[in-house]
């Protein structure tokens, strides 16, 4: 992988390029689990501390790798630091939109909706993201019972919220007011993170209707 | 188009599968708008007769060149139709994920996330039918103010969750048992369908916060 470089090199203009094609390449071959800032840094020919120093975390690096404007985990864990519980749906929703209406014109979630509709490595490597980083976000950071179930019902509707407004870019949706978006959102993000949830039926529990 | 075919032939094993292809074509060529049955036969170089009585309608055609395995437009038209208003979220829920289960395994739904996030007149295309057909038919039927705005909503919510369940496939939702998610996912469309939505703030209506 590494291009036959040997060196540790110092960090100059295209050092930061060279580490993120690196990335792109390790993450492909090894997955977001198993990759590692070493074999990026190994990689690239340059020290771990520099990758470090430009990109912070692995997941960093990877959201990097993504060409997307912010790491959807760190505006996950803000909000639900940060704000108070009955204010996070509508935050939450005022803020994607916030950082996606921003870059909406070079629109970053189609090369990431790509990905993650390929068959190959690296779709199972943005699916792994998505688990580890983003809905593990959210995870850790509510309350209720099914914590787990509550964050990825909650990533549904932000997904399909991006889909319909940035990809398809169905009217009136597309051009709708954030504001407006974010208080029609909200009480949808409030009942999945907090609400109580319909109970499991005991005669359907063990059935396994769907295997992928 | 039409491969330099010209006479009019009867239907045989493969005459479906010729007026498939030649299907594609004429949406990838026209767009979903401005296709026409004639236009897929003179290129099928069959008579527009054998088009319809093998494929019924536009729409249908359209939807069998997808490949997936119902025409959401004629669900979502059967549902609005014949389901109280008080059931419409739940029921809605669970036959569409009776009808993409029971065809999980080829995972139909990966091509055509693949032809919405294309750039090209295919995802055009993809988009017109949602526009045209799907929104359509939940928008001629929903009672209350704003029924374009609701039905995009609608297939936010929906889109999100055959998104996560199917492509991304993320647990505990993918297998998760299908009654408990549409009770789960009832109230959310109904909310959407009938409820009361935040109104658009004057401050901001004419704003243009968003423009894709």
């Amino acid at each position: 992988m590494g291009e036959g470089r040997k060196g540790r090199r110092p960090g100059n203009p295209d050092t930061q390029g060279q580490i993120l094609e690196a990335a792109s390449r390790e993450f492909a071959s090894r997955g977001y689990d198993s990759a590692t800032i070493r074999g990026v840094a190994t990689a690239a020919g340059v020290d771990p501390a520099l990758v470090l120093h430009y990109f912070g975390t692995k997941e960093q690096l990877f959201v990097a790798t993504l060409h997307v404007p912010v790491n959807p985990a760190a505006i996950v864990r803000g909000i639900l630091d940060d704000t108070e519980p009955g204010q996070m749906g509508e935050r939450l929703i005022a803020t994607m939109l916030g950082v996606w209406d921003a870059t909406a014109h070079r629109n970053p979630l189609i090369a990431v909706l790509r990905s993650v509709a390929g068959e190959g490595p690296v779709a199972d490597t943005v699916r792994q993201f998505i688990e580890r980083s983003i809905i593990a976000a959210f995870a850790e950071r509510l309350p209720g019972p099914e914590p787990q179930l509550r964050a990825v019902l909650i990533g549904s509707q932000v997904a399909g919220l991006l889909l319909a407004r940035y990809v398809v870019r169905l009217e009136p949706l597309a051009s709708a007011d954030p504001r407006r978006l974010a208080a029609i959102y909200g009480p949808t993000i409030q009942r999945y993170a907090y609400g109580q949830l319909p109970p499991v039926d005991p005669q359907e529990a063990s059935s396994g209707v769907h295997s992928p």
